[in-house]
């Protein structure tokens, strides 16, 4: 720091330090996820490291270069990626930082729509869920960063869109502003399940996460076979000391079908060459069939249980 | 049913029931979801309907064919599918039995590893899970039909492969029988969690799920970053009125890294073209930051949060 002649200060970067940006900060933005690296323990082991007490927060946001000693920005570069929650900061790791190439638009927008939430919805829907024309979409926090850019991303596919949020202005927001088919106030509803149901008497074919929870278990009862769930939130478990269950997790097996056409192909051959092994555990007998099946259930066989009914 | 001069019973379809198949059952499959449709609600909802009470069970088995009036089998013909736990079955719906062409392999392994296990190892293990040579995987109920083929596989692609099952038998037959890495006695472990780490000090990349409720929540907090989990079967929960709750769901958001290559190029275009709305809700000033963080997860902000600490 230099004071010069006016009496203004002057940020600089030690010439000794090599490799760092000195950024003004422009836009913060606040995140859910923000508060896991809050806790003193979170179970993400490190991804998220914890917040250093007496340190500003760090997160995503937009900067201005004001001084560099990192060859890939220079003053006057503006930037987003991990940046501190004051006014100036000092990146030691600059490679976290993006230069903005596209100043056209609002440079907040690289806190959202141009930036990690436009990220998440881009990867989210397209490619984790794997959308196709006409299906049936269900967002929740619908109106939030993510939220809104889904429902829209899936009414230009042609989708039928219902989301949720937690106000009558959100679910006006949705309907009127961002174009969803139907939108819900999951506060008004006291079933949640039996709500998903009115807005998708068919079913759910893909379901993007945001909530978590009850919500979660709500959703799974409703979904169709071969439906996809994006999990990319559950803000309604971030603050909770102890995380709900969610307890429909088996419909994850019940609605999805195996495709098995090429297994025959491969498993014969592994069979006859004796690259595989297979082990059984056949009882004799149709009078021995129910305490086979009951035994699945205390482990009793070892290996694939079958009955042997007749040998031809 | 015709009884003919020497008094034997010849089985035989009456002649105006067309397109039906009656069958001599050899082999029955004992499956552990079979115990779901024996629950007069269960959560499927129609996917497996329920038994009916005084009827026999009906689930996959291997049979041959006795009488025929379905064009694509005739009397003599081995085949695998649908079929009931008695000794005769007349199968009203054809179209679920395969014929079986390959009959210099044991007949019962069509009710394993020829069969459905089969096709949910192969399926679940190369397609789901996308394995790569290398990869750290585990698999729960290891000494089953299915997690045996999936543990084969593993190594097949030269993977590191430990399996866990309940006894000190099954665990002798994973590591000597069918060459698993490692193997444990899940009932021997208090913490399931600090089990796996033992086994997975680095992480586990590949988890494929037969068990779970606990064990799924242990696996959770040692996968590995971008990981993947097969959910084939959850037999610890079939028998239970309360499914247990998984807890540990939020590291499927913790343990995923979009993939962003590609959005800029296509949001971009939305907003400036309009195509994507965009709402944000800006704070103004760096005081205003902590409120609008704690305001998430009131719900209070509409749309996007930002903070904006300087305009330029």
């Amino acid at each position: 720091m230099l004071i010069n002649s006016e009496n203004t200060i002057c940020l600089k970067i030690a010439q000794e330090s090599k490799g760092v940006v000195l950024v003004k900060n422009l836009y913060l933005s606040c995140d859910p996820y923000m508060c896991i690296p809050m806790k003193e323990f979170n179970i993400s082991q490190g991804l998220l490291s914890s917040y250093t007490l007496g340190s500003p927060l760090t997160g995503y946001g937009v900067a201005k270069v004001v001084d560099s000693t990192y060859p890939n920005l220079k003053k006057g570069d503006l930037v987003w990626g991990t940046t501190g929650w004051e006014e100036y900061s000092l990146i030691a790791n600059p490679a976290s930082l993006f230069k903005i190439e596209h100043t056209d638009v609002p440079l907040s927008y690289y806190t959202g729509v141009l930036g990690v939430p436009g990220i998440c919805a881009y990867f989210g829907f397209y490619e984790v869920c794997n959308p196709k024309p006409g299906e049936r979409v269900y967002v929740s926090a619908a109106s939030g960063a993510i939220g809104q850019l889904v429902g829209q991303f899936a009414k230009l596919m042609g989708s039928y869109v219902v989301g949720s949020a937690g106000s009558e202005e959100k679910v006006h927001l949705l309907k009127n502003k961002f174009g969803f088919d139907e939108a819900f106030n999951y506060k008004e509803e006291k079933d949640l399940a039996k709500a998903l149901e009115r807005y998708f008497p068919d079913g759910i074919d893909i379901y993007f996460e945001n909530v978590g929870g009850k919500m979660l278990d709500a959703v799974m009862v409703n979904m169709r076979l071969r439906g996809r769930i994006a999990v990319c939130g559950m803000v309604s478990q971030y603050n909770l000391n102890q995380h709900e269950g969610v307890k429909n997790l088996m419909c994850l097996i019940e609605k999805t079908h195996p495709n098995g056409s090429k297994f025959l192909q491969t498993l014969l051959p592994y069979v006859k060459e004796g690259k595989i092994t297979y082990v059984e555990d056949i009882a004799q007998g149709l009078e021995s069939a129910p305490a086979a099946l009951v035994g699945l259930f205390s482990g009793r066989n070892v290996g694939k249980q079958v009955v042997m009914v007749a040998r031809d």
